[in-house]
């Protein structure tokens, strides 16, 4: 369990690195054009985002975000193999502590002064993003392991994020843990604290309206294929 | 079928919401680059397109596209294994709700005010342009799925239309569900209802070119390989 | 042997609408920055050539190009299994004429009034990229599938012309047929026809030197891996 | 042994003429947005790198990088398999003179004059960068390969690479070899030789952060899968 709980740990924070990292390099370095910004930092994303479930998938099963746990916990109570109640909560804890971690982490590489996040994040459009974009990322997750294509899920995933970054209006959080961690930097991915609350329960109903599909399209999960 | 139909439904309805909403995006952060806009278009629906298919693809096949469907249907009736007649019916009309939903999704997500589209697009270098782009695409689907290689579908396609974004004149609709759906947004993807009947009948001539060029090219379907 | 050739014209001459339309495009959406114009460009080279790799390979190899069919033929004289003479200047024919024809297409699709290229590319510069190009390219062809691994070809070489645009000098042609072609369009991608000749020279010799390193790395092909 | 020596030789030299032409080509094409020429070279190198591996994978390893050779040598006394002292001294050899001799290589296809690097990379935080991505690129190629699945290498770790030049403030160079090479290009990617030292330094503590990473999260080796 110690090794599992590291891997979500190291995971979560590296994937905030991810985030709030190739921000902050965007907005330095491309400081005319915050699209562009936006296509640097999204690429990085699908790219860091993918490496990391590969990397930590076979350790963890490579959530990194409370929503997907919470939804493996739910799936496996009706169809055997998701995670126990206590494993859930030690998941949720160790991807929060992660994702502060990797925000501070981002920090001190780019030398930027620790603060709180300033940028508000308000709105039902980004609201309704939000459920999109996390009812997405359940569905998609679910979908490919309870049809045999675990094997696909690390590029999926990094596309999917990458698609939702921008057709969502909110550039598609779609993960408490990492909403929380990006509280912790006053930079271009940062989300200041008084929009974290409707995030994470936007995140929450789409995790919801997610699991509702993935129960309607694909009932049953079959063996492993690949 | 239900399932099938609500997956033609959610996946035509999400692949609009996909490129209008990636376009919205685009042309707000970057306003000064059309090309660069594209490019943000283009990259969000290389990524969102090939995600779609993996997701719905084991439930309906992942057609989201009337001119697909046909094709299956066409192909089908003298190979075997094709869609028949009612549900080609079927298809068409969820591909098609779906559209036109998925454009009113991302006007919601983005706060646009619903309202028709006003960009025109006309001329016979476009319409050439829908003939090749969507001659490419069913040649592509059925050459892969006729070879034993539908399991690369999925990132086939969506490269796909990445490319055909570009090189041809007309960004490569190549979709009657998703040029109908177009008309509901007056943003960046958007299309004049005045012009979409010529752009679906150039889609079905491209359609009967691909068929065709699938008929000469790979005669016979072999067995899966993968 | 009709579907073969068939199948190299229509891929050479798609290549060539890719490269070329794309480039129209770039040049037209993002007037003000080369280096964006080339990206898109790229961009679009990478997903086009995979994809279309992936739709003739099993037809006639996907070749596209009068050096590769030439390394084939030669390895195979040695190793077997190669194009024969005949074979050979079939292949060629068939790409030259796509190759035209494909810049043709372009210029049809984006309403360009037909013209040679103007744009004169020399220098001992490019010629050294056209070598270290070409190179580059046969090895990688050669040494995938002689290793057992062609089923990674179609993305690898995508992926391979897609950094060569960019690191070396020349932008990579790296294609006799493709470098015919682009001189029938006055574009961003074209050439103009006194440059032509250096190119194919330099290609050629990039060729010989790609086989001579295929015989040290990979000097006895194994039998079919994947 | 020379076949193998050749390979790391050739693949780290084309490594670094990615790398560095790549990046002279950038600021030449964009010369006003620094972001877009290194997401320019960033996406550059993601398909080279990838490539590369592909290339000389089955004849050496692909190594390309003494961090990696010795983290080879490390893991295999204790596993079984790696390196050997002497091999490893000799691969870190060819590695090197790969390196200058890439550097130069770029610089002879752009027409660049031969001079040392003058751009001077200092400070804690990009330093602190080189440790995380030099153990996060160690982590990840002895997880995939001590988990079976050393068939992905390829296209992760140039997807790591990518999201590590934007997440990482020193752009991720991540690899001694590569480092000393990009000394003798005054190019965009060019380290002056002052800032030389500390960057190695690092990438060895990060080097060695990495293996312990490897040693805690996958102790046990396990048969290949793919």
């Amino acid at each position: 369990m110690h090794r599992r709980l590291l891997a979500e740990f190291l995971g979560t924070g590296l994937l905030v690195a991810v985030v709030v990292g190739s921000g902050i390099a965007a907005e330095r370095l491309s400081p005319d054009d915050v699209g562009l910004q936006l296509l640097q930092n999204s690429t990085a994303t699908v790219l860091g985002l993918a490496v990391l479930i590969l990397l930590f998938g076979p350790v963890s099963g490579a959530h990194f975000n409370p929503v997907v746990s919470v939804a493996d916990w739910w799936l496996g109570r009706r169809s055997g193999g998701g995670l126990s109640g206590a494993e859930l909560a030690a998941y949720v804890v160790a991807q929060g502590a992660g994702g502060i971690v990797g925000a501070l982490l981002a920090n001190v590489m780019f030398s930027v002064d620790a603060a709180m996040a300033t940028t508000e994040r308000t709105g039902t459009g980004l609201l309704a993003g939000e459920v999109v974009a996390t009812a997405g990322l359940v569905l998609l997750i679910f979908a490919l392991v309870r049809s045999g294509r675990a094997a696909v899920v690390a590029p999926a995933v990094g596309a999917y994020i990458g698609a939702a970054y921008w057709f969502t209006s909110s550039t598609s959080f779609a993960n408490p843990a990492v909403t929380v961690g990006r509280m912790f930097t006053d930079t271009f991915a940062g989300i200041a604290p008084s929009s974290v609350l409707p995030f994470v329960g936007a995140q929450l109903v789409g995790g919801a309206v997610g699991v509702l599909l993935v129960l309607v399209l694909y009932p049953v999960p079959t063996p492993v294929r690949i």
